[in-house]
């Protein structure tokens, strides 16, 4: 029975690991960490948990618990701070933030001074043990990594939607134009006039246009897969709904490339993928079918008219891309069954 | 392993018992039977299902299945005439509508006219077999039924939350009112104007004031609590949200009746009930505790003012209101842990 | 025309009125005043403006404009504070919060007491000029009065719907319910976990029980139609609808009072009234219908098992229950058409 | 005083001309038609319109009406069939639907055929004496016409957002691509399983990916406008908000075309135009603030980093790309102010 450590479990990214890991066969929770609402019951911040997870919170510093792997379930700059300490026990990492998502210093770097904060990493030892946590494409070194750089939510989509077209040389990567729509729970749980109730409904806005530090990781990934460097436009947005994110990714396609070929090489790279289901342009799709699931649904079209490829990638954000990806990767760095604690459908309606 | 026949798997509840019942340790669906889209994949309908449930859909008429237990997620007279032949096999019926919810033909006569159906029940014999499923109250008399018939939602709320007041005699039966707002799923997947999104978002209506049919089960449970009728002022709300149910209950208190009185006979009453969260006016509750959860958190007041208790009843009418009612006397008639296969606190956000 | 000054602008209650006097035929705006924005185009806080309204936010302190009335879209003290200024040039008074709504220092200490203030009214000489703002039971004193206290959003739909009952003593008072459905804008624009979106959409709650402050302007005005003292039980929730009060009313009728005499008693008090619509138990009446407009829906039923009234009443909290309340009051204290001002519809859907 | 005729009056886009045009100082609505509820008061349909507009609605074939001008809010195929009889009354005509977007009877040949109607127009005489109803773009032909189509409510929001950009050559226009996200009342009031509440909250999709109809309206202006054929990417999507569209343009920017250039174009185009408001990439601009207003608030924006042109195109779909384009038409066709009757701001929150 693996035992998991949980940092920043009082946030959405934390409860959705609570649920998870409460439901995985071969793991249980041995502690709660969060600077926040010390010694409360985490039931009591989320009701819902009641009598399913009591267990109070403990400081970070105080806990003395023995544990496998130590999710940080944090914002930038706390994993890398508090990773060593628990590495020195041989404790393994999964980290949410952008902090072990690049494994070079200099990657880091940019990364860093893109979102304002200090370009030194604070543990740069870890960076060479490090993987980048998308199972779907890294599952080899991160079987073999201490410690896993936890996707973004909007890269996770646009990664899985682009990749076998973007490897396939099938498109002109130069004209990726990734939109992306996400539900409010992508901005945590602290409260802001934005998302403020009467604001929210009935709202629709861009937000950080072109500016979303996401891409980042949209870009190492794809220009890997095409051999080049490779920049690409994201636009993200925020309506209504509370989890989900779709994106809609447009590229032209390469000449003489049709249909056919794009949704073959999507159908082959993700054929024996548990989590990546790929549709074809006959299928209706929506975010309600992923909606509470570790499932990114791909449906891939093709404007014939304009030669342009139209692929719309639908994950949950909280699972998918967030604590089912964590939790996917977990499976696999201890040889795990991949898919173990994440059968659930979620519910509907 | 039980076996287990979900009837009306095509409705919001019969897709409710195909996700707990997945989640089952004990159990596992042998067969989806419905008159509609038979053939197609239940997970054509639901796609979140995809990869969990992609059984077909059959006929009711074609299905030769062997199973433990059917699950009539029908509405009011499918079950009665369809009961017969699964009890001559043996089969346990657990039916979610009005047909095995009163277990004389008279009671039954009285409920039908109700709600304009022919008075005559289709299987007269069966009802001397059967169990009201409320397990909190008729846990033993479910051990032993042959048929179960399935609580309204509202009445599952509004008697867990009578209950205990009535049968202690704490407060004046008579002045009952019971104000409940119901999640718009609970009136199933038939599309109509009432429902329509752009209609829906920002509405809030009462209707049947005082003419909900689900009025007579709570007569009937607290009258047998109270030793004599009880006649009781029901009236059913639909807000804009998809799942849950939230009802106030007033009454009178009795001459001399605290409030300590009566939080302490909830307490009491329930104190060992895995499913039924009892708190005090100190607290702050609210429905999202339960969504998802086959938990009722019963929140209880008191009016110093006026002498009136005040009990805000909650839970999921999908879930505790629904399936999760069902897979909880299944587990009671057949012995397995009351909680198996119920133990998911719901997602949160 | 009539120039208007608003202090508080910035909020939800301001930004009402403003929305209203633009459309005015007999008023005009002559001054925004607020604490917070200071400087900035109401247009900036609230984009829907732009065009229709882009004055700058004035300093109440700073504001040298000459008004005829003056409207408080403040909290709870700002008005009485302020408000002698304003008489003193002669200028009319308007004040949303509680500060008027109880004309002798007496019964404000009650009320002020309840809420944790200053029992002492900061302007107990302006008391005795006001009038309580509901213009279908007081048009003769708001129409003499220099100060009107606007009435509670709550008390607005409570007051309404159970005042020709009470006056002609067809019910049993004591035993009123009032069950206050509210929107959340009902809450203002302070951002609070409890209107956070991701938890907000899904949740109900009540809030308050049996403590909301709004219950005092109720039994007032419903002890005055009774002739003696009134207690009541009033209990607020909050759905996920931005906008809209519904309240269910439950009494008993006294003997012998049929729905028939219930109904008529409603149809004639408020047969001439433009704002207040009666609709029999026949009807289908919903809080869309109200939404955006001044008027309110009242919805008269009877429960005949229980011999119990239950009037519905609808409400948009932030016009009838709120601005548009106060631009009423407005037309009455300055002899201009009542309806001025007040003829949009609204928007449907 | 105009006197105005609405057919189609119990849809959302009849009622969106009356709750405009009972607000307009110069024009009436004389008759109200419709092929349903003949006999009912439009306020029976739509409660909101109680008191304000109670006119029984008439079938078209029986309304003998004397009128200046008609608003056919109907479906494809119906205006083109009924104008000639009003024409030959002098009656001016606006029309709704695609009937008459396209002069000549061949575009309207390829429209009709894309969308599987009959490829004859029913009224070809009148193409030449109509005019397509986007005001800011063809003013003087609409002062001038008899007849206008109005525009498609996705094709306002995409031309007016790419307009200054094509024919200022300033981007490649065959690399455009428009990412539209609507609210579901763009659908109008027909129910159908995807608009089902329990369905459609939490629910994001995509549909008619490059399919929609509302592209050969775009592609026509877009392509007058750069002098050469332009064939376009129109994905629709659908999020749960009721009223509103949020554009996502994406082009290339001609090479050395900066930001600046950019902007300069889509502030020089629309800088004397009431209802078009242009912001820069310093601004935050979303939805609430078009809602129930006649404005389209165009926010222009730059990646550097692939020299990509984004311009999120806002608008409600049911005003500025419905009933409040159809009053600006008239406006301008009668030679009343442009923007009577259309200054309401809407209703915050």
């Amino acid at each position: 029975m693996l035992r998991v450590t949980i940092v920043g479990c009082g946030g959405y990214g934390g409860v959705g690991a609570i649920e998870l890991l409460l439901q995985h066969p071969d793991a249980r929770i041995v502690a709660l960490l969060d600077v926040n609402d010390v010694g409360k019951k985490v039931s009591e911040l989320y009701p819902h948990l009641h009598g399913a997870c009591d267990m109070a919170i403990v400081h970070p510093d105080e806990d003395r618990t023995e544990s496998d792997v130590v999710f940080f379930a944090t914002p930038d700059g706390v994993g890398m701070k508090n990773a060593v300490k628990y590495r020195a026990k041989g404790v393994k990492v999964i980290d949410y933030s952008g902090d072990f998502r690049f494994d070079t210093a200099d990657a880091y770097r940019d990364y860093a001074t893109r979102i304002g904060l200090s370009p030194e990493h604070a543990a740069p030892d870890l960076l060479s043990q490090s993987a980048y946590g998308i199972c779907e494409l890294h599952r080899d070194k991160i079987a073999k990594a201490n410690v896993v750089g936890n996707p973004g939510c909007f890269a996770v989509s646009s990664i899985l939607g682009a990749y076998p077209a973007v490897k396939g040389g099938l498109i002109d990567a130069d004209t990726l134009v990734f939109d992306a729509k996400t539900g409010v729970s992508g901005a945590g749980k602290k409260v802001n006039p934005t998302w403020h109730y009467p604001h929210r409904y009935e709202e629709m806005n861009a937000y950080k246009i072109a500016k979303h530090q996401h891409v980042m990781e949209v870009e190492r990934e794809l220009s890997i897969a095409a051999g080049r460097p490779v920049n690409v436009t994201l636009v993200t947005q925020a309506v209504p709904v509370a989890r989900g994110i779709m994106t809609c990714i447009y590229a032209k396609a390469a000449p003489g490339v049709s249909y056919e070929t794009i949704f073959q090489a999507y159908f082959s790279q993700y054929a024996s993928e548990p989590f990546v289901q790929v549709h074809g342009e006959k299928d209706a799709v929506g975010n309600r079918g992923v909606r509470g699931s570790n499932r990114c649904a791909l449906w891939v079209n093709f404007d014939r008219r304009t030669h342009t490829m139209i692929v719309v990638s639908h994950i949950d954000n909280l699972v998918k891309g967030q604590a089912g990806s964590a939790v996917q990767c977990m499976n696999v760095m201890f040889g795990l069954p991949e898919t173990a604690g994440l059968g659930s459908p979620g519910t509907y309606p």
